[in-house]
């Protein structure tokens, strides 16, 4: 049976771009393109929690095969969340419907660091079992992306108990007790390699370092509490794979994601794609479309794809992706065209 | 009586640099000065709902200039609100305690635009009344800045109907009915111009443009759907009184914004200022310490205040603020501590 994401684009092109290296037809998939805006989707979650769709790998495996198929795109994702891992490291995680995630017994003081547990190494054997059950369903020419939470992204949500718009608490911690903070950073880093390691021993091609919120600081802050730890977690990764360093709100924090590692920067829409990749030099890049031209209609989906195709002007490295992940609220039909579009695109 | 300001920072210091004059010690203030912060303020407020401390000339005023004085600010900013505005054009507007402000009646489509009120002249006099007794209760060397919300932000708070994460309301609207978004632009610079031409005439003797969530934009959204509106509100207002612009989340928006106009350009603090106005150009700039910066110790804040002032380099035109308003969390010594720091700078 063919896939389609053999139709039209070239096989492999997603790895090949990693690398930097020719592949024909611009490689595209999505952040969330397993998610809400697919009818399957929200008719599995009405029967199936979150967390216990994640925790089941026949059905995470489901769903992320599905939606590469659905869409057509030249690479699967791995359904699941960044927060999993920190139920084995002692906190509770809830969540909650609307509100989004809560870590019930949030990170206040250096002593809460001390108490945080090693994550035994089976406690997340669910994904690395999703990651073969999705490596044998897959097309051989689809590759599948692992991911994880990048260190402070994770760490904000230990601090915080869950999402904030200011992230006070988190800056608070880590400007009042420098020692506790890099202590925690440091147990992330102990149990993200092996859970990444794990993944790609398992059958991921690559991984995805989400650090969604690191936008929230300057670039002295990221320099100071984030660059040596998220450098130690890509440094502790095995080879082979390439690593996607992706955040939002990083118009600033570029050429420090870059030295922190990463085959690839992952731009959130706030930039130009042309001008971040100069600055960025000779990394790969994914991006950038912000995910609300998605809720545009063809002509306005067209224009900004294209500017960003042009941006590229077809050097080898880019793959085509959203700037932050698919909006509920998108039009199934609009995400073909996108992809469609992508693959067409003759510079 | 002595203001505090008056002693130290050299008098005037706040008007010359917005003008790019010498003027001695940088000027400094901060936004939300005159907020939760304060003892004072928290108890007033346990008294005093939000919207009728906006509306009571008297309080708005003892409100402006006890902050300014507590905390020896070289500029009072007016106490009130971006959004008070939207109920003369006909807006519901409510301020839910903890959820933030809520419009009742956001708008979804394009005959939502047309069915909005005219401002009428004298809705806003309150406002007026307050700028005037606020002129009258400062000392002469401490001015006054009035301000307003920019039409994107104003805008996105009455398509979202509050606060958002992704603006994907305000996104859509925007991008599927351009004329529609237009006309409402359109009518926010008529209600705009004159209301900040009042306060100027009332007694501002600089005004400040708040385009807080103008951030969620790429730069081709920005220069396509807001930067026209901007630069026609702009050319709109009296001449004489210096324009802040100021916006968060812009490292990528900075030209445009500038383009847009603007005496100063306020930044944010997830820029580095000396980077940020080498590439502004000729134009004064506003900025840029992190809030949260202010919940740390003094040895941080010590740190990351003199980082920003050795990158202004002692240059007219820095006037020292936040990057964003001030934390309710933070200890009010510590501002003085600020305060004090930047006025003793010697560079």
């Amino acid at each position: 049976m063919a896939h389609p994401a053999g139709e039209g684009a070239a096989q492999g092109a997603f790895l090949r771009a990693c690398r930097r290296e020719p592949c024909g037809a611009t490689p595209v998939w999505l952040m969330r393109q397993a998610g809400r805006y697919l009818k399957e989707y929200r008719e599995l979650r009405e029967r199936v929690p979150f967390k216990e769709l994640c925790r089941d790998p026949a059905l995470a495996a489901e769903v992320t095969v599905a939606a590469a198929r659905r869409i057509g795109a030249d690479a699967a994702i791995l359904f699941s969340d960044i927060l999993l891992i920190l139920e084995p490291m002692g906190m509770g995680l809830e969540y909650s419907k609307g509100d989004g995630p809560v870590l019930g017994n949030p990170l206040r003081a250096a002593g809460d660091v001390d108490r945080l547990r090693e994550a035994e190494p089976g406690s997340l054997g669910f994904v690395f079992e999703a990651v073969r059950q999705i490596r044998r369903a897959l097309p051989a020419e689809v590759p599948l992306i692992g991911f994880a939470g990048a260190p402070f992204t994770l760490a904000s949500y230990m601090i915080e108990g869950g999402g904030s718009r200011d992230f006070a608490l988190t800056k608070e911690f880590m400007y009042r007790d420098p020692a506790a903070w890099s202590a925690l950073m440091e147990r992330l880093v102990r149990a993200l390699a092996p859970y990444l390691n794990g993944q790609i021993e398992a059958g991921a091609q690559a991984v995805q370092l989400f650090d969604s919120w690191v936008g929230c600081l300057g670039p002295a802050d990221y320099r100071e509490f984030v660059l040596p730890h998220t450098k130690a977690l890509v440094r502790g990764l095995r080879p082979g794979a390439p690593v996607i360093h992706f955040g939002t709100g990083t118009a600033s924090l570029l050429e420090a994601m870059r030295e922190a590692g990463g085959d690839v920067i992952g731009l959130d829409f706030r930039v130009e794609l042309g001008e971040a990749w100069r600055r960025l030099g000779e990394v790969a890049v994914q991006g950038n479309l912000d995910p609300a031209a998605l809720l545009g209609d063809r002509r306005l989906i067209r224009r900004r794809a294209e500017e960003i195709l042009r941006q590229a002007g077809g050097r080898p490295g880019h793959i085509f992706n959203l700037g932050h992940g698919v909006l509920p609220a998108t039009p199934v039909d609009n995400v073909r065209f996108l992809v469609d579009l992508v693959h067409a695109w003759k510079g």
